[in-house]
């Protein structure tokens, strides 16, 4: 059993102040560049552009971004940090919290990870403690969401890989690994625990348009891992699938409804459908922090629509007519009943449905 | 009632010796550039590389190629051809016709070109005609070819108008538009017709990696034309589905087999089984040229599979790691279960079978 080792996504360098580095992965795979993170704007930027992305990646990033504006309130000349007042803290915090939120508008984690965030505060102040102290806890919860997400991952790696079987193909769509998230990945966290356990799969990674993640991040992650892929744009999927080249689907999420609707990377629908037409198991693989029980189903989710040019253009080359119309969807919708199974990390919610994805919840410790 | 000016894609300049005139459509939408093809070698490398592409438009181009290699034969220094061999020139052709049969693979309307220009050739021969009135009956054969598609495209686009209505957003995939034929396209001449009618449609086109047909050739020639079009990624058109915003598919095809199964472009049964599954009728527009009675089912007919490096890199750009293994099939197959019609010059096809199939073809004087 050789163990796997995946990219680092981002981290907290140094205590307090201390700052985030991370992998800008816009400029993948041709530069593997790291950037120094130091304030809330800048890490709203770094979302909003996908120097960061994946669901659990930008709720961890949300999380630390918290602490990047509390420095900059509290910043002394020195650069020492001279919190004094914890009704202040909590103010700022929220404050915060309410900026990082307007980053991008699907993926639930952030929120999930803000809302923790605030309610640490809260707790803290409620508890006596005094401003240092309520900004050390801060410190102390990011990086708990960010232990407790790579401890995730490597569990649902753990449940997934179960599904596996030697010589199996598995399709992936987007990235859903280790640059997703602040562990080994969700949706590719099976094939990195099989791999350690010798069980041989080969991945077929669908190009993802527009931003082409799984053609610049999740070959590449995965190549770098040792694992075996294989590239394809996302219209030959369906062919594949007709000649049996694939075995299982595993994808990862944006939001899971509270009637186990999927809300993920566009694209992911279609192939969903391909997957029940070709009676392919298809699996979604997210933590908990990815649910959202407040969101009845699917078509409830915001979806959020990008801009125009990233279809229109590649790098300086037009690839579209200047002025032309464009839909640009960021994400669509997998019903639940197309899913075979959501893998997270109390178990597998096998053939989702409203009082599973609830059990699951609550077995997970989240109040529903 | 205003006629739709379409965009000419090639043309035979000049009488004997002559030369091909055609776009460049590697260069669109960045450049109109118009390039002069005067040998089979240039003919062949401008298929390969897709500067026409389409299968009736390869068609045109094997046949209008045929008469290249006569002329490289049988030019004079002072430029006038002197053929003065019957069964040379024959045989000539039928060189030339091996040679450019070898460009592409899937597309068999240049194969049916290329037999048409041979037996045009074997007869004048057996009706005894000199080697100069043959190859001018080759040049007249190469034009009527291109004459003839144009009327079908022209036909197809009456009978296929009759599918749509006012307001009705019609989805199609790839570029089967004038710029895949020698007049106004094949799956875009409904709509050209429904327009010119008054008939107000709006089209939703799939960019169609990996090589943006939909984005580079159908936006623009759709822009040119005073067509309402928005572009989408071809993951996008599944979301469209589900959101009710279809009303209808067009496409085209590379070769239709005698049970009525469809091979097109790569992503075109995605396409399919998402119509299906939202009851969007799912039409294809096709020539009977691009009918193949000798194949009998789709999984018979040769799928061409080019080179990764259209999906590691666009331009100079890597979008992929260097050396990742690629899976880059031209086309794929829509089995005939899926097909609401195939609209052809001599009507439209419904619910397509061998029997109906075989009727359509023997309608259009084809001995099957």
């Amino acid at each position: 059993m050789t163990e796997i080792r995946t990219v680092e996504t981002l981290r907290w360098e140094g205590d307090l102040p201390g700052h985030v580095v991370m992998l800008d992965q816009t400029r993948l795979p041709v530069e593997e560049v790291r950037i120094d993170v130091r304030t809330v704007d800048a890490m709203v930027d770094a979302i909003r552009r996908l120097a960061v992305r994946g669901a659990p990646a930008i709720g961890i990033a949300g999380a630390y971004g918290v602490l990047l504006g509390l420095q900059e309130a509290y910043a002394r000349p020195d650069g020492a940090l001279s919190p004094d007042d914890p009704d202040d803290v909590v103010g700022r915090t929220r404050e915060c919290a309410a900026v990082l939120a307007r980053a991008r508008p699907t993926a639930v984690n952030l929120f999930w990870a803000l809302d923790r965030m605030v309610a640490s505060a809260e707790a803290r102040h409620t508890a006596g403690d005094d401003a240092p102290r309520i900004v050390a806890a801060l410190l102390a919860e990011a990086r708990a969401i960010h232990a407790e997400d790579a401890a995730q991952c490597r569990r649902m790696g753990e449940i997934g890989a179960e599904f596996l079987r030697p010589g199996m193909t598995v399709l992936t769509h987007c990235n859903a690994g280790a640059l997703a998230t602040g562990g080994i990945g969700t949706a590719l966290a099976p094939i990195y625990v099989a791999c350690e356990r010798g069980v041989d799969v080969r991945v077929f990674a669908d190009e993802t348009r527009p931003l082409l993640q799984g053609a610049r991040i999740t070959a590449w992650e995965l190549e770098r891992a040792g694992v075996d892929v294989t590239l394809l744009v996302d219209g030959a999927m369906a062919g594949s699938m007709a000649r049996g080249e694939i075995d299982a689907v595993f994808v990862g999420s944006d939001r899971v409804a509270r009637n186990g609707d999927v809300c993920n990377k566009v694209g992911t629908y279609g192939v969903a459908v391909l997957a029940a037409r070709h009676s392919v198991p298809f699996y979604v693989v997210a933590p908990l922090s990815t649910f959202d029980p407040d969101v009845a189903c699917g078509a409830d989710i915001p979806i959020e629509q990008r801009d125009g040019a990233e279809i229109r253009a590649f790098g300086e080359r037009a690839t579209a007519p200047a002025g032309v119309a464009v839909l640009n969807p960021a994400f669509d919708i997998t019903p639940a009943e197309l899913v075979t199974a959501i893998i997270t990390e109390v178990g597998a919610i096998e053939r989702p449905d409203e009082a599973r994805v609830v059990a699951a919840l609550r077995a997970g410790g989240r109040a529903v």
